[in-house]
């Protein structure tokens, strides 16, 4: 990909997805994949996995394939996960909680910093090893941390104040789990992680099955 | 759109996102929408909200646009989330605490009927007003309870096995956690939440914004 020029976000998706599969694969140890057994795995056409990859570079080798610890290697280096990403998180509810326990971040690199509430009966106390502190010193002690990936795990009412106060300290990622649109400036970037939403297509999936098996007569 | 057809995964994920703004414009009180205004707060271009409507009917009236309680109403029909929806929770570990606590389900109307665990010390415990049972009886659990959604939030290694009970029992669509890639019959709907991918995209946000700031010598 040329200096200076972005990948376009469902590559990215993608990538991290084949990312996913190849730590898989390595736990495995699968020494190479081919782009058709990339497809068996992910359901992303090996074509767009050989046009996602041509976007950075020269990898693998025709008739071998891709060898799996070095593909995994080199999108590391792409999305930028082979070095620890710092990320604080604002809510010390239950989910909150879940997410500073979650192993799957420290496997990745993600290492939580810090976390902070507004909720004056949790400032002070520990969740997990982690103090958590009052949201409104966010600016100042992330001028100490640097951390630039900001995690909102906050009801739906107190998201937009989250966000805003992530980005007053320097943020400009945001991982939102509220279910709610976040307003930010055009440099920050929001994912948000919306399970309800995925409900919402499993659900139309259910009725659709049951109306197969059993019309209805409605 | 015709009896029998099935609409596109992209087109539900959509809809999905429509509904999510539909109940926040509900919240606040706006009585009609524009696909201009709708495109302002997703990020989905206007044609393609009108194209996606269009698959279920006719919907919004020409300079007016759309009635926000009307519209929220027939979405919540064509995805099903008009009635009650039981879920099966694998895995009560804090993950599953904070999806059992988690209120955004109630207001959609999915109800978590079970939780099931296969660690001894868990199993006969409560989980919040839910007693957490032995995964081995989910077949037998589940042919009273006829749930058709599992969600799985249990460590990577057990991820399969306990999607397998869950379409054992007779669940179709599954809400996954866990960082791996569960092999379903085809009848089967997967939806991965995977929170680390979206971290890894983040990433290399953060990494490109950093770059352009601050050229690196690498």
């Amino acid at each position: 990909m040329p200096p200076g020029q972005r990948a376009p976000v469902p590559a990215l998706e993608r990538l991290a997805t084949y990312h996913r599969h190849l730590l898989d694969l390595e736990q495995e140890s699968v020494v190479t994949i081919s782009s058709a057994e990339m497809e068996t795995h992910t359901g992303i056409p090996a074509a767009q996995f050989r046009k996602d990859l041509s976007y950075f570079g020269d990898f693998g080798t025709p008739g071998v394939g891709y060898v799996v610890t070095e593909l995994r290697a080199a999108i590391d280096r792409i999305l930028h996960v082979h070095e620890e990403q710092c990320l604080l998180l604002v809510g010390a509810g239950n989910l909150g909680a879940a997410l500073v326990g979650y192993p799957g971040l420290m496997e990745q690199k993600f290492r939580l910093v810090a976390v902070f509430d507004n909720n004056y009966a949790k400032i002070g106390r520990q969740l997990w090893n982690l103090e958590i502190y009052d949201v409104a010193r966010l600016k100042e002690i992330n001028s100490v941390l640097q951390a630039r990936i900001g995690v909102i795990a906050v009801p739906r009412q107190a998201a937009q104040e989250a966000a805003n106060a992530l980005v007053d300290a320097g943020v400009n990622a945001l991982l939102n789990f509220a279910p709610a649109t976040l307003r930010v400036p055009s440099h920050v970037m929001v994912r948000n992680v919306s399970f309800v939403q995925e409900l919402a297509v499993l659900s139309y999936h259910v009725a659709s099955v049951a109306s197969v098996e059993q019309p209805s007569d409605r």
